[in-house]
């Protein structure tokens, strides 16, 4: 074993020196060497590494130029208030869960949201009612929030406090977000946004819409996903001021008491490279990402996902899908190819794309993209044969989701047993079951075990999907 | 207001130029230099920027290069299974409250503990009984856990589930915990270590014992506050096996799914760094610092802490401190002279100092602090004219905890009012009053407000101290 695994595996990493579409939005560092204040960041950007002395303010006591920045922050997103996160995402889920719910709360989640969501349904103790979503059969993924289901919910729990939306998911596509927001405004319910994928929107006219601005009580984004901003960064915008002092204690929960400057500076340059050179860069991007789409969609074989593939209406021919972001490709192979070989590829030809699922390949661009990259990418894909991708395809299930018997935060404290799955109907389950494809939970814990589950179960196991929970045919149930 | 207020904020902070006797234990980044790979991973330290891709491993799914990191951490450490932490030892603080205690448990805890574990106790709803500490009249400060009050505590309150203790505190003064880990074996109570400020113990034989290998059930250190690692990165050591799934899913509760690889990699930086090079370094470091903690002695008005000035044996001749960590200087004044003057002095002269109290400075050295850095130190200190630093001492008061009406967690759920600090005898506090210095609590949210309490607000009061909780002599109480 070397002496330094992780320093060593990750410098070999950095040496293959691939072109990056995936995240941090800075790629490999190039983010902030446009501007001359930039350049001087990370020309010494270890001497940033401070900690909370007289002069450079304390984050978790703000007074001076974290205050200041904070409020540009918030200036800039048109939020009541905004607040800089060093623990990434995950955090700003925690909080917003946390300061805008108490136990026991009844709220209204897509059941196609991230991990920490579902980690903070457990930690907060609420009663979740899940939000299906619809799987488009071009993409063979769930892609947005199905409203006509969205509106049976609603009616049915008016007693929720509350609505948690993904807004875009990882695919880039936007649920009706304004509409959502509208309803649930109407029944009083607050609306809480993980728009982790979204830092950028609002910027430009062709970007989606900033949840902030349309009204949602609580936004979180990811700054390191698409903007020149370290891993880790990630920014809660507040529009509801009763929930502020909520805010500043939960924070002080899931926040370092120590943050890195590093990493708080390359938010304040993230917003400031936005406001001064946002919209004229996105714009430019989006030229050369819309450019490159249409020339990819010329190959045989390959799709990158557009409006006219997704945009789907239901019976009251209200949009469930609200928008897309034109700043990442969704690569979608038709029938038995698959997307994950289709990374593996792009990576030998140093091409590093976000994630893959059976049927896609997602790739991450910001402005630090350069044309450049988009030709390479062009030139590998038109130069590849398809049989290399031959794999036989898992096509994603429609799903319904189960009866909750127990909730979630309970199941933490009871004794579970593993047993054959055969053996599990009427069982409730112990652990979460995901199968990867799709990434959507069939089974949460605490759910009920019937029939229909366990045929959705036994058919990715059939297919040779990936089973988060279920191992040797076995699963995790409540004793 | 500036366009850029925290990056330019801290970069005029960098220009200052100032000797580092504060966190992080990098020391402006010299700490990577001394080795070759030190200067690649800092060279090009942006491009470890990365996020989870094939090959470079997943934090909360560690199949290679992360855990393989954490196996030679563990294997260093001497523990059952350690992790790397990216959001600090407040993350470390919660992750082992969270895995070892239970809703309602009982606990023995330090009063003189960091606010993250005051968090922890009302997130995990635990039922806190307080262990006091000793107040040295020579250092004005608290400075251990008073052996014989922690003695009746546990004899009082055999029904507790754990210890929660802090070693060391802040001026580097280690509480007897090898006695106190006995003892409360003895009642089969779990003990939790806050050693933030001990990632280096037990590196030299000259260092305090570490805490894992003294058989505490959890430690969690900060590398970045002494050892060549990134702001924001701790340990956590596990010894008690049974805790570890727990200890999982709550390090995917208060860790981001994104963690930092330029974090990850500093801190397999400093394992290395200490396994390699620590013993040898720590020596020459315990020699400069000796020689001039000698020094300074003879300048008339400052005295560098030592054994001798802090050492205490209660009735039964049992040691309450057991160690005093070398690396660091408390700086004491007498009388009428203040500390916190003395930091602000010190800077003047490009030393920064990492705290003061009234009557004390607390520098932190490292390594990578050069002989010639403690030279200026002493030089400046001899020249200085001591009547700079005159002020009114405010001499410590011996305190008695509080008599716990509600529970922590309770009050955060109940209406509270602003009331006269007057009229505020027999009520329950709805915050927590920490008047600093000293710092400790006098009162926490649910402790009952007596007429000993209220005479040691109106001491801190009357001689101006700053006191968290208390505005215009108003105190908020519950309903
Ligand atoms: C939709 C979504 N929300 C939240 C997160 C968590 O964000 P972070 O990894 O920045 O903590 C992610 C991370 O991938 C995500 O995709
Ligand atoms: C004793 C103690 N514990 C815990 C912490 C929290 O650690 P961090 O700031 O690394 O999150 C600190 C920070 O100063 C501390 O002094």
């Amino acid at each position: 074993m070397s002496e330094l695994p992780l320093l060593e595996g990750v410098l070999k990493y950095i040496q293959e020196n691939n072109i990056s579409f995936c995240m941090p939005g800075h790629k490999n560092g190039r983010g902030f060497f446009n501007t001359s204040i930039g350049r001087k960041f990370i020309t010494d950007i270890l001497k940033f590494d401070v900690t909370e002395v007289d002069g450079v303010d304390n984050f978790h006591n703000q007074k001076s130029i974290i205050l200041d920045a904070s409020e540009r922050l918030r200036d800039f997103y048109g939020s009541k208030k905004s607040y800089f996160l060093v623990n990434g995402s995950t955090s700003g889920n925690m909080i917003m869960l946390f300061s805008s719910f108490n136990e026991g709360d009844k709220v209204l989640v897509e059941r196609n949201c991230h991990r920490s969501i579902f980690n903070g349904i457990i930690m907060r103790k609420l009663n979740p009612v899940y939000l299906e979503n619809i799987i488009s059969k071009r993409l063979n993924a769930p892609i947005c929030i199905n409203v006509e289901h969205f509106l049976k919910i609603l009616e049915q729990n008016k007693d929720a406090k509350g609505v948690v939306i993904t807004y875009p998911n990882y695919y880039g596509i936007c649920s009706n977000l304004k509409f959502i927001i509208e309803k649930a405004k109407e029944y009083n319910m607050k609306v809480l946004v993980d728009c982790a994928h979204g830092a950028h929107f609002g910027v430009h006219k062709n970007l989606p819409k900033s949840a902030v601005r349309m009204g949602a009580d609580m936004v979180v984004t990811s700054a390191h996903k698409t903007l020149p901003s370290l891993t880790q960064t990630a920014y809660l915008h507040v529009n509801n001021e009763q929930e502020l002092n909520k805010v500043d204690f939960y924070c002080s929960v899931f926040l370092s008491t120590s943050p890195s400057y590093m990493a708080l500076c390359s938010m304040d340059y993230a917003r400031f490279y936005l406001e001064k050179y946002g919209y004229k860069d996105y714009e430019k991007l989006i030229e050369i990402s819309e450019y490159y789409r249409e020339k990819i969609n010329l190959i045989k074989g390959f799709n990158v996902i557009g409006r006219k593939d997704i945009f789907v209406h239901n019976k009251n021919l209200l949009s469930d899908i609200w928008d897309m972001d034109l700043t990442r490709y969704t690569i979608n192979l038709e029938g038995d190819y698959s997307g994950n070989l289709l990374l593996t590829y792009l990576r030998k030809f140093k091409i590093q794309a976000e994630m893959s699922d059976n049927s896609n390949v997602v790739l991450i661009f910001s402005p630090f993209n350069k044309r450049e990259e988009f030709e390479k990418l062009y030139t590998v894909l038109k130069s590849c044969d398809l049989k290399n991708f031959k794999c036989k395809r898992i096509d994603v299930m429609e799903y319904g989701t189960p009866k909750m018997e127990i909730l979630p935060y309970e199941v933490v404290n009871l004794e579970t047993e593993i047993i054959d799955l055969e053996n599990s109907f009427g069982r409730i389950a112990g652990v979460n079951v995901i199968p990867y494809p799709p990434g959507i939970p069939i089974l949460l814990m605490g759910e009920l075990i019937d029939g229909d589950i366990l045929k959705t179960i036994r058919y990715y196991v059939k297919f040779g999907a990936d089973i988060i929970g279920i191992k040797d045919n076995k699963i995790q149930v409540v004793k």
